[in-house]
């Protein structure tokens, strides 16, 4: 079967062994998201021994998957030095797969900063493109939202910010299906005037751009909720501690009205009179249904699953990466910064090689 | 009565004129808090004749004011540098008070960046104090915690961040009553190589600091409404995304509620059913109950109310800067930095002229 893998052609690489409760939560996760993507077809990597038995309890990932043996495993706590140096794990032969044209894309729960450097250095960063960044949808009053970057780019300069808002706005189409997304600049308010250079500069050039009329201007931290606008850009750092603040103040919410609806007999009687809005409201905040950070920016999908997620969260993020492919998220952005390029009169990704002169432009520093 | 406001002591001043529903807000608000804090006295800055009529209907306020006329007003939407030359402004006379040693603190609803600016200028940065930062209470999982920097300092250095946690220290002792407060860094993550090299100083400092033992390292996101430390530090930029990024959360959670309870008979009955545990959730998530940032930092309490608070917010700022005044906020930030210098071999704050070689030092940058 692993030789067969090779003449194939796949949707996703799947590495089965990253994540808290790998390979079954994988191979439960695989399951679930075959009977939504019924064409698709999975490279399943990982300890054959392991995967053999869980497929067989689960037919459904079994029909849809081809098993390649890595014998080899990237922990949690390994640094992404020594993560690099592991040629024959499940995380490298599927983000390899990505690479050689055999996958589309890759879903690993493993660990991030491991996942990152492997993807930036096998698949490759798009041409035109100076950062990969990581995004992924949010709730807000007015539907979801895509955020970036969520920690990828801890420090970011203008045109770094600019090219997040190249690939938010793409994301938007295909994960969230909008057709002319909205686009934010994450600030201290949404004053012209505020901020620092970098993010006045950043406004200027998205202004200019062809995305200039659905550019919003600057936005607030409020407005990520509120649904302002359909992408909210960022820094790495700023997009990461906005995620994880926003996460903890909804676990909080919900904690305590946890302990509203168990405080007393006539709450316990109340919640079963509300309880079909509250479990309406608790499926659409329900962390799992927002699994799946998307590193962007890179010759392929690749999707980084939350580590301590189950079955269903997995699904998720399988969903999240068979978007993308399905809908061309990569060719997409390629076409959105050659209009940018166009409009910034700079080489279109591809002949950027031939600028030489000054201008530090993502387009012209693209590897 | 304004002549014999010139020989009294008061515990604030009042900028009556600065919000949206100004003044009639800020006597009803002042009569709240005079029930709260029976031995303060009050010196109410604004326009005499609406002022007049506003205390005679609340008693109470009037029996704990003084009130001194001023001229002019200080608009929300007038930039800093336009404000700053209005010297009869109710900002200004209630700010002057302070300077002059006439009032421990003011309170002000009006016009945030004229309140910076106005605060650094003429009530002065603390000695020792390289720059003054914004703090506020959130919510948490554990009880309220704090906060800080809110948005006074988008950039800011290592040394800025430590004398945000020996300000923060004194806040969560003062205002939220807390005796050995743990103080947090914000971050992407809570491993030590998280971060950029600024916040790895910083976190250096913290831990070598008479705090060391208090000092918790790096905490993300999650951590704020988790309330993992009592005090979270961080750049003004990164700040106040989080505050509002966390209240967009929480208000996004209230709305959905709203409708979960107002959506069918059976929901409205369930409502009834557990109201009592729901209102105090909602009474301990009301924003009014967080309202007064504290410029922290300066010769003196100064407290922001929000511009679109009603009387039991204003109250509630009020009471945060009433509890800073009379625990001795101001001298006990003096005292904390006093101990780090000790520590770090520098100069006390006051004896920093002295110093003249090198080390950037905010003890040694004082002003």
């Amino acid at each position: 079967m692993s030789d067969l893998a090779k003449t194939e052609r796949f949707a996703l690489a799947i590495d089965a062994m990253g994540g808290d409760d790998a390979p079954g939560m994988v191979v439960a996760g695989l399951a679930l998201a075959a009977e939504r993507h019924p064409g698709g077809r999975f490279l399943l990597v990982g300890d054959e021994a392991r995967l053999r038995p869980l497929l067989a309890a689960h037919p459904r990932a079994r029909a849809v998957c081809t098993v390649r043996h890595a014998s080899e495993i990237i922990t949690g706590d390994m640094k992404p030095t020594v993560a690099l140096r592991l040629r024959q794990s499940s995380m490298r032969l599927a983000i390899d797969a990505v690479a050689s044209g055999e996958a589309a894309g890759v879903v690993s729960a493993g660990n991030s900063g491991a996942l990152l450097a492997l993807a930036k250095i096998v698949v490759k960063t798009l041409a035109g493109i100076d950062r990969p960044a990581m995004a992924a949808t949010v709730p807000s009053a007015r539907g979801d939202v895509v955020m970036l970057d969520l920690g990828a780019n801890v420090v970011c300069d203008s045109r770094n910010l600019v090219e997040f808002a190249v690939m938010g706005d793409m994301f938007a189409r295909t994960v969230l299906g909008i057709p002319e997304p909205t686009i934010g600049l994450l600030n201290v308010g949404s004053e012209e005037l505020k901020g620092d250079d970098r993010l006045r500069q950043a406004a200027d050039m998205l202004r200019a751009s062809p995305m200039g009329a659905r550019f919003h201007g600057f936005v607030a931290g409020h407005d990520i909720a509120a649904g302002t606008t359909d992408v909210i850009v960022t820094d790495g750092f700023t997009g990461n501690v906005a995620l994880k603040t926003g996460e903890g103040a909804l676990r909080l919410m919900g904690g305590l009205l946890r302990q509203v609806f168990t405080g007393s007999l006539m709450a316990k009687i109340a919640y079963l009179l509300a309880r079909t809005g509250l479990d309406r409201l608790r499926e659409w905040l329900d962390p799992r249904r927002y699994n799946g950070a998307v590193m962007v920016g890179l010759n392929g999908v690749v999707v980084k699953s939350h580590g301590g997620t189950d079955a269903l969260g997995f699904a998720h993020a399988v969903d999240v990466a068979m978007n993308m492919v399905t809908h061309g998220f990569t060719a997409g952005i390629a076409e959105g910064l050659s209009k940018v390029a166009e409009r910034e009169r700079l080489p279109a990704p591809g002949q950027e090689e031939s600028l030489i002169e000054g201008l530090a432009s993502p387009l012209a520093q693209a590897k």
